[in-house]
């Protein structure tokens, strides 16, 4: 039985503002700061030990990550920044209040631009200043392949290929990862690992900074998965993040 | 023409305590924090760019590289975390001051420890709670390869491999490389670019927290090296570094 252990970045500046995030590069928080040490401590409490750990190429997962295995004495432990475990692209909608867009363009609307499986919110333009076509970060990226917005099912269609070419590989070789990413690249991974329908994912939603385990079968079907910590605490921060999206 | 900047760590808790630290985690200080985002000011002021950074699996140097690399609002670059880039092994001086060392013993023997090419201070015993033959981040080393104690050869006979196997051929690859390391390592690397003799290298001291470039020809040989920012302060830390083990 394997195990891998899923962490939504902690509050950031942007989720503080209730602002459309995607693939800007905001800070975390002191409250962010915190939460990641908090996961820190709820694995070291319960003996959690990694070999590698992975994260995006944007600073408030990389800073929780960095923030958590400090916590855990585990600094030294190697780190895959990968591009693919970003967050959603949130095209035009960048920037842009939740609520503010909710009174302007309906709840509905916005539920639609935040959940829905296959509806992408409105593109940018490719030379938008809020685009990352001119960021050195991706520089080794064909333009085509740095998104301009995107739905669920384009997150989940460049997650999956990072989860088959480099995390699953590495889970069946034994190595215990920590993965600390963001809310729409892990509902991405929760949704290929427990099989949920298009339709039901939208009513998933990751809580800030909380580690989420999976433990694994031999072929990686989940057995079971739970939030360390609070489970009550847990619940309530989901359902903090689900109401975001309303006037 | 090749670049590489080699950075110490900034000030740790036991530079300030004036402690032999030598494989001891020990934190940085706000000092080393402060030194550390200095160090990315410059490096981000003068335009460089890197491609990758090095660094060893001690918390002083991880954190001194991660500052240096979100001041320059480039966090997201991937890092090699190597021990052999760990500072050189301060065997049974581990914990101990400089200056108490020096009364007790002399500054003559202080100097032959802190700085003699090939005597290594005493050595640890290999069950002794400040070695690191139980640390999980060494569990891949054979024994022998984790050291009681060092001398500046036994730390040139571990960093060389490092350089040669993957700085150097990541170098010539066109990689522009950042090294966050330790005072012994990087002498070791100084030691060898510059083709320092085993008496001379007694003399060289790297000051905490300043970014030393070097500009390296097609075969990787020094055209020149110099400290980013005040040459003046430069200096002054670096003989600051060379009388602390004085009594």
């Amino acid at each position: 039985m394997y195990k891998l252990v899923l962490i939504r970045h902690g509050e950031s500046t942007w989720n503080l503002e209730n602002r459309f995030t995607g693939w800007t590069d905001v800070e975390l928080t002191a409250t962010g700061v915190e939460q990641a040490r908090q996961a820190g401590r709820l694995l070291k409490e319960a003996g959690y030990e990694f070999d590698v750990a992975y994260t995006s190429v944007l600073k408030r997962a990389i800073h929780t990550l960095n923030h958590c295995l400090d916590t855990m004495d585990r600094d030294w432990l190697p780190v895959v920044k990968d591009w693919r475990l970003n967050e959603r692209h949130y095209g035009g909608l960048q920037g842009l209040n939740k609520a503010d867009m909710a009174k302007q363009y309906g709840d509905a609307q916005v539920l639609v631009w935040r959940r829905s499986y296959d509806t992408p919110p409105p593109s940018l333009e490719s030379d938008d200043p809020r685009g990352q076509r001119q960021d050195p970060r991706y520089a080794r990226l064909a333009p085509e392949q740095i998104p301009l917005t995107e739905c669920l099912k384009d997150t989940v269609a460049r997650v999956l290929p990072c989860w088959n070419e480099a995390i699953a590989p590495a889970i069946k070789a034994g190595q215990r990862i920590v993965l600390a990413a963001h809310g729409n690249s892990i509902r991405a991974l929760v949704k290929y690992l427990d099989n949920i329908g298009d339709d039901d994912i939208v009513g998933v939603n990751i809580p800030n900074g909380i580690p989420l385990v999976y433990e694994l079968d031999a072929d990686l079907k989940p057995i079971k998965s739970y939030y360390l910590g609070d489970a009550e605490a847990a619940a309530k921060a989901a359902a903090a993040v689900a109401s975001q999206g309303k006037a």
